[in-house]
């Protein structure tokens, strides 16, 4: 979820080793990997939450820990345009902090079970383990792609509109650890659509944007004054002294959706209520190349500020979210 | 993998929460979960190992903790007779050890990929982080039901055959890190079986039989002269003052399977080679209730000595596997 260069390097040498089988339609590198199935394609994803990086146990809920962890892995099934079907949970427990290992267990299990039941995914499995240790949780998902296919990083066109789902920025004045995963709203998207690219915002929206340009190899211009700017994200910039601008477009764990399509999807988008409660931001347009931003004064380059994991060099492994 | 009696009251609250979605054949309490698929059903399943508990990494090559994250998760599709066939590799890398997380990580990657290979087996995603604690990796393998179907703990009944796939006892002597999940084996004993029930050796064979037993509503005679002790057990045993038949009844880590088949079956196991290298030790028979070693001198009660998790209390978290 929390990614990085040197992740990045690592996932490059991963997705250069050679797949070994025909069931597998994509690897690593997405938001999920798809496998080939009969009826339905199958989408299998995990994340892997840890003390201190992701949450801070002395200061959460357990269970507000467990949500953000069920949610978070239900956002890259959305981010695909899918559907959950199961899920497994794995717990490295402290033994170490103040609350038993099995109070915090059965708190994450009340957070998970509550988003799972709520998304009618069934917790099948799992691995409890305790240690002398920070709480690690790794949460797995199966699920299958919606009836008109997976939607992929890579399918972005020049011309295409780019939406987002939400207002973002300054998540880390709490809501990014109570977000609901935009499953049931990208499924619908997909069936009105179809989408050409998405991805959900983990690391920031300059970021994960960059993530599906990448992928689609093409650029894209952002109109300053269409991106919709959450009100944590002014309180944030008061304690911060950046802009709202700023932390809209690179703070990360919004877990809203970016995603792309077609100018004539777009503009029924644009026409008609696409999800009880979804408002949906355009925001920008593919072009063939370059990231840009679109002041009223001009242009300037964007150049992705998201939340990095330094693997080479020691890390305090504070939250630097935001 | 590893079991404690407090997970167990863990598992026992989860196996109690209902199940959302009718494609759940079997949910959490078995070797993995089976999920209804047209065609083969699918089978999940999730392992978290930890520095300190499962392997220690001051002493290890994370190419051997690469490997023994990989076979474990790979012996429980094993014990389910079932084919891998996806990966998915989570990683909480430690910023603070003597080695790079990235060297850390291409290692544990290089390790994982030689058994992955070796099974046909995709490494299709994961979560690569880091943080200012131990090393933890989450390994989740989806797979899929033999022909035959998949092997359940629960399906042994009185007078069945019990068998082990090989000496067990003393793999802490080096053995844990180096298994070789015994996929071809089970797939090749269901095929020429079928078998009513199996697990693999993670806790112990006395502990893990104890398993079966549970999920079966039946009992065991083992006959001690006939459990075939690893040299490993013989050599820890003059260490720790326990006898030989101590160590192969009690000692985890093994990755045998433990399995039961009717006394037709199991007569004709007996009588032909079932695979290469494979030599299957016939070790008692169920019985209707009680769990019993059979000694040339008499009965004794088994009480299953295995490894334990202890969720509520503090831990030094060392491995008393042995």
């Amino acid at each position: 979820m929390m990614i990085a260069s040197d992740e990045f390097s690592f996932i490059n040498w991963l997705r250069q080793q050679p797949l070994a089988d025909s069931r597998v339609i994509l690897g690593p590198g997405d938001d999920t990997a798809i496998l080939r199935n009969p009826k339905r394609d199958l989408l299998l994803t995990t994340d892997l939450l840890m003390d201190g990086v992701d949450f801070h146990l002395h200061q959460a809920d357990p269970q507000a820990i467990g949500h953000k962890a069920m949610a978070a892995n239900l956002s890259d099934i959305a981010a695909m345009a899918g559907e959950p079907l199961a899920a497994l949970v794995a717990l490295a427990l402290p033994t170490s902090a103040a609350t038993s290992a099995r109070i915090i267990a059965e708190k994450l299990m009340l957070g998970i079970r509550e988003l799972a039941d709520r998304f009618a995914v069934s917790i099948v499995g799992g691995d409890t383990n305790s240690w002398n240790q920070g709480l690690a949780i790794c949460i797995t998902i199966l699920g299958q792609v919606s009836p008109r296919g997976a939607v992929r990083r890579s399918g972005a066109c020049p011309g295409n509109w780019i939406f987002v789902t939400g207002p973002v920025g300054g998540s880390i004045r709490g809501r990014h650890l109570k977000p609901t995963p935009r499953i049931r709203e990208a499924l619908r998207l997909q069936e009105l659509g179809p989408l050409t690219a998405m991805i959900d915002i983990s690391d920031g929206l300059a970021a994960d944007l960059a993530h599906i340009l990448e992928e689609s190899r093409c650029g894209a211009v952002l109109h300053a004054d269409q991106i919709p700017i959450h009100p944590d994200a002014y309180a944030l910039a008061t304690e911060t002294g950046k802009t709202p601008l700023y932390h809209a477009l690179n703070d990360g764990e919004d877990f809203e959706l970016i995603f792309t399509t077609t100018p004539e999807v777009g503009k029924r988008f644009c026409e008609m209520e696409i999800s009880p409660g979804l408002t949906l931001y355009k925001i920008g347009e593919c072009v063939a190349s370059g990231y840009w931003l679109e002041h009223p004064t001009g242009r300037t380059p964007i150049i992705p500020q998201g939340w990095v994991h330094p693997l080479n060099k020691p890390s305090d492994s504070e939250s630097t979210v935001a």
